[in-house]
């Protein structure tokens, strides 16, 4: 049997970025590319040239990917050519292999948004793709309010996706702006398309979530023939976010009738990184997971009921659709940890750590992580301190220093001259062997550290000197910190995560948890420094 | 033309309470019952009586509904009889109008579970319904993984339907227990209950959320003829929860076909409380609520591009499918780099500031925005800061109070026992009118407030005494705070976003920037604070 094609056009970088809060740096979007590429998608929406900086930064600092690279914009406007459109000239420059272009096709928006005859929206429209295809570009047209659009007025609708697809348009995309329409009309318009002269092969889907229906109406779309998916990870997106790929991956490569049916870029093996991918951007993003989010989420496969768990342990398949490992997720059931011995060893051997199956002390592991996860600690991408706390267990963590005491001091006033200046002071007494040394640290406002604060004072007077140690710490630096208000079992507690990075172009994370921001970040500094110690093997003070 | 009554179970208490984390409290329970009738639903399920003591508590506690109340269990176990069974009498003497069992209808699961005969498993549930309907009340079947037993054995799984509907069954209900069924089965499978003779007017439908399609799921089947939506309040439930009755309600009553040919019992005016029914269970929960939830989340109707947003200030249904006051929420226009006037006035009036076009302290606005964006601060989400931003300019902010100065330790020591403690201490010093207020604030680790810090004992200190200003603001509550490194000109900074909550229900957020962590929050703290004092008309002290 034959399986007919899908493809998934990534807009988590163009339409992700109009979610609430959510602005990009360009190093951001890179490191979002390369993730969406190694996940298998087809196409990566970078963002709209022109419009803003970040995104004609991004698209001179595009990766080398597999998926085409491209970049977005609209039609041309009226009362130029498309050769002379500014807007459109700035989208071409961008130098992508694709472009796709957003175009009306709602009666009502001509006359309301453009205030243009209906005719010299159509003449724009096939104006702008005959260019884009002159300049030898794939052209994709996003049909805006497309059902809305067919809605109000059949044949109008229809006639914008023909103005675009006789110019040679690669795909004419049916959106759901507004994110009102549900999967039954999605299915009838998407055949009326279809039935109108443009093969499913050339059609896409658009959608968004405003009914909670978004997947939904993309898998209807395709029910009805339609063969491009675009959507963004996690369900970022305007509003109540697009059609979420995160979800829709899984589905149409582990669920009938489309396992069967369709083939994707997406490989099995991309497909078990996929949480890691969705976590990764929750990371970017420094946004709490979505515990209940389908496939990937931390209570995905978590099975509460007592009578699930007990039936989960005669056979997995009485309550779970399809298995976590999959898409790289774990199964929770109370009181059982036999399950995720074989991911634990798998990630040890990341860390350099060769365990045996079997091993008891692999429980303890175990047992440790889910203590300190229970007490709101999170170890999916703090792999730097998940390495320390399986040194810990297994015997593996040399001792290099203990902390007495620290003291920071964050203080706002007037001075002399009775201008406004912050200062934040930190004092921290340690132990190294047979000696105690006192730090000091004093920086004040101004400072072009990232938080010239109480953490930058702390982990200076940390790192001012570790003694015979000292010169193993030399080029160790904090990239990046993020924190979090979490549960904690009873209690809500600040999870601290630290990127750090050395000379050596070495990155890693670590992580802290307290009641008191201060605390996490000093537990999280600490493990940093002593990952680093462990890593560069270190001699343990005598 | 006559519509169709479709009836609404919530099983808020009884499945909600299978989400990881939640345990409800018999107080909660009744508070939530409370809510759910209000709103309108037809049955609240409170629970399993004798599976555990809350549950058994609530029934004892249960207010006088509307709405009908139904105890949970499932269909007597085999080997006794259904008046000898101790956990059905347990179910029974919850004294429930009405009352839901679950029971098999998959071979799979009759085997490989239970491990007893088909037929006798048939014999189970006709004994069981007979039993219950003996004792008067109402009764319901859920039949448990109906999906997945009718693709194994489709004459068993609609036998086991027929053992409850013919001993008097008011509803069988059809359960997707693992959540791995996609719409167009659930349809067929529907149907084919229908014709096997069961009337629509006796089937539900209960969904999980496992492929992100609960909610089409339930309108699948209410499309094909079931007349019952079994769901939770914000899809709470386990795993990836159960169909979200919050996203379904409106859908029902505002979407078509649904709007025309159905009624159910909830009327516009409660629907007017959806939102606040929602924001009421997260603050049960200690929940962060769902930003970009259909409806409801606070995202819902934020419009961030450029393009919608200058439509919408055209005309609101450019960009929205449904008015968001319907459901109790509000449409968000928020600023960004490209914002223009006309978003600015919108936004403005949002604030219930009115500026008259071409008012030249518009452009002192953007500039100002411009300005502070360019400083790190971000106003997408803040829209109580960008409020007092714009009060500035307006000349329309009272001086409540002036910082004279602030300072905050933060210590990790051995205390006299050789125990590792940490604690915070904060004094602030407040200009208010004449007065000159110093206060204090100390925590220890153990503090059961969100971060036990440094910025915790900030927010005390300062809230501890405004001196006259004090009433207005003893019911506020911080909710959430969030701390981004950011890009602040040529420098690093950290931005913190405070969420805040005040004892009417209204929540509002603020954003502060510095160089340092305290620094950023405590401003961000002090604008939560001004910004209550506004919006409550606070007289400015003399």
């Amino acid at each position: 049997m034959t399986t007919s094609r899908l493809y998934l056009y990534d807009t988590t970088l163009r339409d992700g970025q109009q979610t609430q809060g959510v602005q990009f740096s360009t190093t951001e979007k890179v490191r979002i590319a390369q993730m969406l590429d190694a996940l298998g998608v087809d196409h990566i929406e970078g963002g709209w040239p022109g419009a803003n900086p970040t995104d004609s930064d991004f698209f001179d600092a595009a990766p080398q990917t597999r998926a085409t690279m491209t970049a977005f914009g609209m039609t041309k406007r009226s009362g130029r050519s498309a050769a002379n459109d500014d807007v459109l000239a700035a989208v071409l420059n961008a130098g992508t292999p694709s472009i796709c272009l957003v175009g009306k096709s709602h009666v009502f928006h001509v006359r309301t948004a453009l205030g243009i005859p209906l005719d010299e929206n159509l003449d724009n429209i096939s104006a702008s793709f005959a260019h884009v295809r002159e300049k030898g570009r794939e052209a994709i047209f996003d049909a805006e309010h497309f059902f809305d659009g067919y809605r109000a007025d059949p044949a109008y609708a229809l006639a914008c996706l023909h103005a675009a697809y006789s110019e040679g348009a690669r795909w004419v995309v049916l959106c759901d702006t507004n994110g009102g329409t549900l999967p039954n009309e999605i299915r009838r318009t998407v055949e009326a398309a279809i039935a109108s002269g443009i093969p499913g092969d050339n059609i896409g889907i658009h959608t968004h979530d405003d009914t909670g229906q978004a997947v939904s109406n993309s898998l209807a779309a395709v029910e009805a023939g339609a063969r491009q998916i675009q959507g963004t990870l996690n369900g970022l997106g305007e509003r109540c976010g697009n059609a979420n790929l995160t979800t829709i991956i899984p589905t149409l490569l582990l669920k009938e009738p489309f396992a069967s049916d369709l083939r994707t870029g997406v490989s099995e093996d991309a497909l078990k990184g996929l949480l890691r991918a969705s976590r990764t951007l929750d990371d970017i993003l420094n946004r709490v997971p979505a515990k209940q989010a389908p496939y990937v989420g931390h209570s995905a496969f978590a099975h509460k009921a007592g009578l699930h768990a007990s039936a989960i342990a005669k056979d997995p398949t009485t309550y779970e659709h399809v298995d976590p490992a999959t898409v790289g997720n774990e199964r929770i059931v109370p009181m059982s940890n036999q399950a995720g011995q074989s991911n634990l060893r798998q990630r040890l051997r990341e860390a350099g750590l060769d365990v045996e199956p079997g091993d008891p002390r692999l429980g303890r592991i175990l047992d440790s992580v889910k203590e300190r996860e229970a007490r709101g600690y999170a170890y999916d991408t703090a792999q730097a301190s998940f390495e320390l706390l399986a040194r810990r267990e297994l015997g593996l963590l040399p001792r290099y220093f203990d902390v007495d005491r620290y003291r920071v001091i964050s203080e706002r006033r007037r001075n002399a001259k009775g201008q406004v200046v912050t200062v934040s002071e930190a004092v921290v007494t340690i132990q190294i062997g047979p000696k105690r040394i006192t730090s000091f640290y004093e920086n004040a406002h101004a400072a072009t550290e990232p938080d010239a604060g109480p953490v930058n004072a702390l982990s200076r007077a940390l790192a001012a000197d570790l003694g015979e140690l000292q010169a193993y710490i030399d080029d160790l630096r904090l990239t990046d910190f993020a924190v979090r208000i979490t549960d904690g079992g009873t209690e809500a507690v600040t999870r601290v995560v630290i990127d750090s990075e050395d000379g050596q172009g070495r990155q890693w994370t670590t992580v802290g948890v307290s009641a008191n921001i201060i605390d996490a970040s000093f537990d999280a500094l600490v493990d940093a420094i002593t990952w680093k110690l462990v890593r560069d093997g270190a001699p343990v003070p005598a």
